[in-house]
């Protein structure tokens, strides 16, 4: 039985690249995690390093196309695939890619959004647009507030297969800086994460005096004992998270069904603390949901074999 | 005309030491800067480090005992002078007061002062207890609410000659974290504080989304060229005291005058952005508040010649 070409599907971040060998149906036929994120990508070789990380797949489907997405697209990435202005259709999406500059790989670069997020400043994405249209491919019609954990968090809007808007919040980054460089994570161990400080992180963010105030307990309250070392990291994670849920609580991104992507640690603890205020949450795997968006804007843009469009 | 012995007061902080020599009446008779603050100091060298910073002092006042504030008297400095619980009573600072572990110097190290912040989570001063002493005599009955702007900042009310209670904020160091250890601020360079960037970041902190989405703003308007490399860090700034200062007029720390401790940028920042809100602002030039303080408390101590109480 003859195979059809696959797609090969890209998320191609800051720090780490994640590859997917599509077949025509949007199956998962192999999978690839390196850590040549495109930070450490020196004199512009993405064609060389992608080549390598795909090296297999190029060997056995030489005429697979490539459809790449995340900050691979950025003006830091191989190639500028610019912002496409909110709100914004799902099925325009792919009309904003980018060719690949290459002679020897077939294949687009999916662009970013661009919104003005709570605050009324700009704001910008790029990589979770594919991901919100994995999750139209995995449950067409789908509605709601999704929610992207990570170094910079992600909430956005998603109706009648329009992203309407998205807003952006520092937590992950935050964290990250406040472990590793001021006196809050010199009592830090490294221990697991503590659930039971984690809740009582949640509890603090709920507490008067705003988050630069509240923050500050970590260390009196590791001073004092009262928290262990080990404790530490995870309230302040309770602290950060909380006060992200509660800024979007007090607008209406949790009137909806949360949509919430990711399989990791963070993910849990963003769910414990929605569930904490009450909000209905939905987990969705976050590698599948950008496998599924990826095969949906490779059909859309014709990459796929049996598309309809072709 | 003989001279009678002065005291040497010293606030010595984690990263400086200040050393005022002071006559029997409070004059700063001669002042020095160090930057060995106590993190510098090795082997618990305390006593020989402040006989170096002060030599000249002691070498023509042999006799001279001296008064030591700030982190000096945490567990990480030379001897433990443990935190009086708030609300704490002006007069009552001195008695416990702990004297130096020294077989050549004569003198005594100024307690730290605990309370509950804001949150209701434990909270710690130590050495703006000397500094807010020192309001006091500058000023006999002064009430309100005293600020004192740092890498951790002070909110602390003073009522009827005590002090009732305090919160910390984690503004400086945040600050500083952001700008060295995120993404953030890649894109900020070393340009000259600007006053314009300041505002908008003071007008950001008001905007919906909380701080966590609020600060992201400073990279998307430093990538959309909405705000230059040199404005960025005052950007920043602004959106962290606008926060500070809106978390504690949500409280009733802004309704009597607000008591500005400081004589650096950031106390000129700090009086901009309480001015926005209209708070009303005297400002004090904190190593004067610092002297007068150590002077107070030595001469409740009978440090001073002319002590009426010896």
């Amino acid at each position: 039985m003859p195979t059809k070409t696959p797609l090969i599907g890209i998320d191609w971040g800051t720090s780490n690249c994640r590859g997917y060998l599509l077949s025509a149906t949007g199956n998962v036929l192999d999978h690839v995690s390196d850590p040549r994120g495109i930070a450490t990508v020196e004199n512009n070789q993405f064609q060389l390093v992608l080549e390598d990380i795909c090296g297999d797949w190029l060997a056995a489907h030489p005429n697979s196309p490539l459809l790449l997405s995340g900050m691979i697209g950025s003006r830091q990435g191989w190639i500028e695939a610019p912002y496409c202005p909110c709100p914004c259709a799902l099925e325009s999406i792919h009309q904003h890619a980018v060719a690949l500059p290459s002679d020897r790989l077939t294949g687009y670069v999916v662009p970013g959004l661009s919104a003005f997020g709570l605050s009324g400043a700009p704001d910008v994405i790029r990589g979770e647009e594919t991901q919100i249209a994995g999750l139209a491919a995995l449950q067409p019609g789908l509605t709601g507030t999704v929610c992207l954990p990570g170094s910079h968090s992600k909430w956005v809007s998603l109706r009648n297969n329009r992203i309407e808007g998205f807003s952006t919040f520092l937590t992950g980054e935050l964290f990250g800086a406040l472990c590793d460089h001021t006196l809050l994570g010199r009592l830090i161990t490294n221990d697991p994460c503590s659930p039971h400080a984690f809740s009582r992180g949640l509890e603090q963010s709920t507490a008067a005096g705003g988050l630069l105030h509240q923050l500050f307990s970590a260390r009196t309250r590791g001073l004092a004992g009262d928290l262990g070392g080990g404790d530490i990291a995870s309230y302040l994670s309770g602290i950060l998270i909380g006060s992200e849920i509660r800024a979007v609580a007090e607008q209406d991104y949790l009137e909806d069904t949360v949509h919430l992507i990711g399989g990791n640690d963070a993910a849990h603890r963003y769910h414990e603390a929605l569930q904490s205020v009450g909000a209905k949450v939905t987990l969705w795997p976050g590698q599948e949901v950008t496998a599924a968006g990826l095969w949906l804007l490779g059909r859309q843009l014709g990459l796929c074999d049996d598309c309809p469009n072709e």
